[in-house]
């Protein structure tokens, strides 16, 4: 019986390799990459999918939860809380589906945003009756480094200029939206990671 | 070329799941199991390391840190303060030796002790110039669970029943030979476990 592992997936090289880990393990890996509608920017996550041969599925989360979180960046003047914000509610939307035992992430040890603390992991899996897999929780930076370069070929940039399907995009463009520019909430240098290649 | 990992092994199922975790990322692990030459109770962490086809090596460490820890056990009431410091006393003189870059081990996020908070960790890795990998912190005890039902045969009892390759086995002797009985120090039915087969 193959144990499926439902993972929330953007096409960077964290969520990349956090797969590639779970299908050593022995996982049935389903990326899932979380839209709310604005932009078609799931179709590069879509794209890195294929690439690592992972099914993929799109999820459409309610509108209201981006609006909130665009609210928290523009009362923070920074995006920490919202980005977390959008991250718990895409665990949580896919934990509460009846036949998933198992969520993860590319959460890691040096990440400050998105992270789930101790109490907060072990809710997640409390309330929804799953197991919350963090593949690259006990790596730091190096660790990281060493195995991307062994497995994926990555395209790097500054966060406006990489087309990524991240939370991070659509928050932006919400925000232009109300007016207001990304680059007064988003720090300017940035650095994003696409996969864009198997080794 | 190949990327070896030191990686502090017990014999148990964790440090054990954590190895085999490692060799399918790709690296090449030695086994390190630590002694202070009070007990050959290593013998059954070799035991281990052969079932698992891992090269492993024994290594002894000064007996004041196995007395300092008595003294801690014996001061506290209990073992937590001295386990801990016997485990970062086991990686700094792993992560010490010249040629070693990477150090690793069976920590788990449910673990209460042996554990490095991310200062701790981060002051490791920085001292010795090395990378610190723990495998299984991003696991919880379900994931922990299937994965060690897939892989090993384990053999489980109590702590004081099991003959096992780990600190706890020295400290409560050393104790012992203080005239302290370790049942008023380490908690009565703390169940260790031993790998006993490869699946």
């Amino acid at each position: 019986m193959p144990r499926e592992v439902y993972h929330l997936f953007s096409g960077g090289k964290d969520s990349s390799l956090a797969a590639l880990i779970l299908k050593k393990l022995g996982y049935e890996v389903k990326l899932v990459t979380v839209t709310f509608g604005v932009l078609d920017n799931w179709k590069y996550a879509k794209e890195t999918a294929e690439i690592l041969g992972f099914e993929h599925e799109v999820v459409k989360m309610p509108i209201e939860i981006l609006e909130e979180a665009a609210e928290m960046c523009i009362k923070d003047g920074r995006p920490g809380r919202a980005i977390q914000f959008i991250h718990e509610k895409a665990l949580e939307f896919i934990a509460s589906r009846e036949y998933v035992e198992r969520v993860s992430d590319g959460t890691r040890r040096d990440d400050r945003v998105p992270f789930l603390d101790i109490r907060k992991a072990r809710s997640l899996e409390d309330r929804f009756n799953v197991a919350y897999i963090r593949p690259l929780l006990g790596l730091g930076f190096k660790t990281i480094r060493e195995l991307v370069d062994d497995m994926f070929v990555v395209k790097e940039e500054e966060s406006e200029k990489l087309e990524k399907g991240d939370y991070e995009t659509e928050l932006r463009e919400i925000l232009r939206k109300k007016g207001i520019n990304p680059r007064s909430i988003f720090p300017p240098r940035h650095i994003q990671s696409r996969v864009i290649g198997l080794r």
